[in-house]
């Protein structure tokens, strides 16, 4: 009897070749990335043993996609530099009346503290929920970062970054503010429904008297194992998306995603901006399109990325190439076209988002699209350049919305000892 | 470089460890279910060649979570014996003003023939959105039932089951009408959250002018491969949940679950009756109570899901046994107590639940709980008796309330070149 045919939860008698299996499995993914630039590495573990996820006697074991690890101290947050995860969470919270850098100080200690067990697959140090109990740590992450209006609050504005700046308004913007900005942003990611919730309550918790839940929103991505294109996005528009990401490992990673070392202010060293856009897609409006509309939408062939100029996924897109009739093969104003990176400074964001979906109105229009969440050493030479551009004649504009915004400035991942931001509140 | 540390979408150099343990997986799961009472089987089918998912040379093969593939044609409908997916969506449609019969058959036509594609990993016949595209079928499955209100509008009265009957008031019902009942049920489950929404719109794109959406709701299990418990549903209280649900295989599994082929009415032969509650879960109360007060509700330990009296999991309770001070270990009002199968009628029915998380409310309060989705061969033998029970005294209706409810007569399975319903329609 396999698990995909009974009901019940038994432990069942093991099965020798899954066995097997899952442990190539976990051995085949506890591989480190070789780049310098890269951090909150995803291991692979073994399944029995850790925290919650100790195997009863005879149980079927974890796969990778369970006993899969990140790494809550380093150079960097987790969470930024991983592959997508199959679910994820984001919330803002603000710094309750009263409340101040102390106070601040203190959420941070026990986020961190929270993060550092749940990524490591344990119970939260007191009142766990143990809606995780059982499972492997299934990639989770969580990160930290501080909004413009944190700094007001607990006098800390000299230490506020220039990059900190509210982005400047653009004509697809319809924002909600209350769902927008915030003191305090938390991005939470896990390949298990579960386990992300679980830590979203647990990180909620923590907040206790000291911030309240400003806004939330719930995301996914395809789960691992699910397609045999690693883990491309493909977005609710059935586009492949993020084929020009820079690359972990790529010369130039670091200095486009993170902030230097010896950057200003001292306290972001190695840290980075994330803008976090909620972007509605119009998709009714979107499939009454017929394919090739929609190819010429995006300037990419919609089956494998490849540009409309010819080749694969990653070919160089050929902006000069004409048609019979003399136009541009790859339109003017084509979505692609607008955001290739040599126009923009080199791709200078690395995009990891979640498709969202929410529902749908009464009159069945679907509330879903993109929760698009971009990483920058600098948003002014990351985002914003590219989204005035796009503003200027994009044609993919008509099919979206920007429905709430944040930029969040997320400082460099904590030591062992440390929790996240300390040299900021203590510095 | 493995796919959990990058961020691009190219096809990576293969991994000749990993592909071995791909289709070490896939074959250790391509298994039967030896019992007669069960269909819809999951099989492991090669991730190569499926449909959208043949692999681009040099790619990383689909994981039995991509690869896993539901059967559509069978005696009985999918999603109801199947294990526990990952995502899942329900909807319900009303019949638009005008539809009858004959558009209602037309529209359980194209359903059946969508669902039919796409659980096998293929896409929609016309105007396929792409968003599944490079995934497997990730055992995707499309189910399909009939509401008290649909027999009305299609002239078939004489056909409607009384089983179909309204159910009775329960006192914590607190049901929102708009979010309840319909013509036409539909519920998609998916281990792939992008399989699960492309199925939806693409049901949603076939009800055209024939039927439109009244209610949509979302909602999750544990990722297959997260928990060493196989499958075991763990809800948002963090409780263990299914323990004694009828196993395909037990002697009277198909009495208790499904119609028999000589039932009443006979369109309904090899069917089953699936009873949808949305079960708000009033989690900030709930976990104020300590760990014994939250065991004494349930009369089952937290961690295990085992009786207070003592054993596993699936030992049977004591409800005998007293404590030092003379009182029931199981308490009186347990809702393990009160929900046991020997006191009703011997579990006549199957719960295959997702949960759901639809935000939070301006105060901070959890929208989250259980879809709570129950299968049984009669309603009045099922769901009735026991939630009856549940009303006079259950410790745990103080931390739920039912907040949306359906009834819904599902038919047997279509054979091959039949539509779901169609001896109802055209019979």
């Amino acid at each position: 009897m396999t698990d995909r045919t009974t009901q019940e939860s038994r432990p069942t008698v093991p099965d020798p070749r899954k066995a097997e299996t899952a442990t190539g499995t976990v051995l085949s993914r506890r591989r480190l990335l070789g780049t310098a630039g890269a951090t909150g590495l995803v291991l692979g573990a073994a399944g029995a043993g850790i925290g919650y996820a100790a195997a009863p006697a005879g149980a079927t074991p974890l796969t990778a996609l369970g006993s899969d690890r990140a790494v809550f101290h380093g150079k960097h947050q987790p969470g930024i530099t991983e592959g997508l995860q199959a679910q994820g969470h984001l919330a803002a919270f603000d710094l309750a009346a009263g409340a101040g850098r102390k106070e601040a100080a203190a959420l941070l200690r026990r986020w961190s503290a929270t993060a550092e067990r749940l990524m490591a697959g344990e119970p939260a140090a007191h009142g766990d929920t143990e809606v995780a109990r059982d499972a492997g740590p299934s990639s989770l992450t969580i990160t930290f970062g501080f909004g413009h209006s944190f700094f007001d609050r607990t006098g800390l504005l000299k230490q506020r970054p220039a990059a900190l700046d509210p982005l400047p308004a653009f004509s697809s913007d319809r924002l909600d503010r209350a769902r927008s900005d915030g003191d305090l942003w938390v991005q939470i990611g896990a390949d298990d429904a579960l386990v992300a919730f679980h830590a979203l309550r647990a990180v909620q918790k923590d907040a206790g008297g000291a911030a309240r839940l400003r806004w939330q929103m719930n995301g996914f991505n395809r789960s691992p194992g699910a397609t045999a294109r690693p883990r491309t996005a493909r977005n609710l528009m059935g586009q492949v998306d993020g084929t020009h990401n820079p690359r972990p490992g790529d010369a130039d990673f670091d200095r486009r995603v993170f902030v230097p070392a010896d950057g200003d202010p001292g306290w972001m060293a190695n840290g980075s901006y994330v803008v976090v856009r909620r972007i509605r897609m119009l998709l009714d409006d979107w499939e009454k399109l017929s394919l090739t509309q929609q190819e010429n939408v995006m300037g990419r062939r919609k089956s494998d990325g490849a540009p409309l100029s010819g080749g694969t996924e990653t070919t160089e897109m050929d902006l000069e190439k004409t048609g019979e009739d003399g136009s541009y093969v790859v339109p003017v104003n084509a979505h692609a076209r607008i955001t290739r990176p040599d126009q923009n400074g080199g791709a200078a964001m690395l995009r990891r988002p979640f498709s969202y979906h929410d529902g749908f109105d009464a009159g069945g229009v679907p509330d879903a699209g993109l929760l698009f969440i971009c990483w920058q050493a600098d948003p002014l030479r990351g985002f914003v350049p590219v989204q005035r551009k796009l503003d200027r004649g994009d044609a993919l504009s008509q099919y979206v919305r920007h429905e709430a915004s944040g930029l969040f400035a997320v400082p460099g991942g904590a030591a062992k000892g440390e929790y996240v931001g300390q040299r900021l509140l203590e510095g």
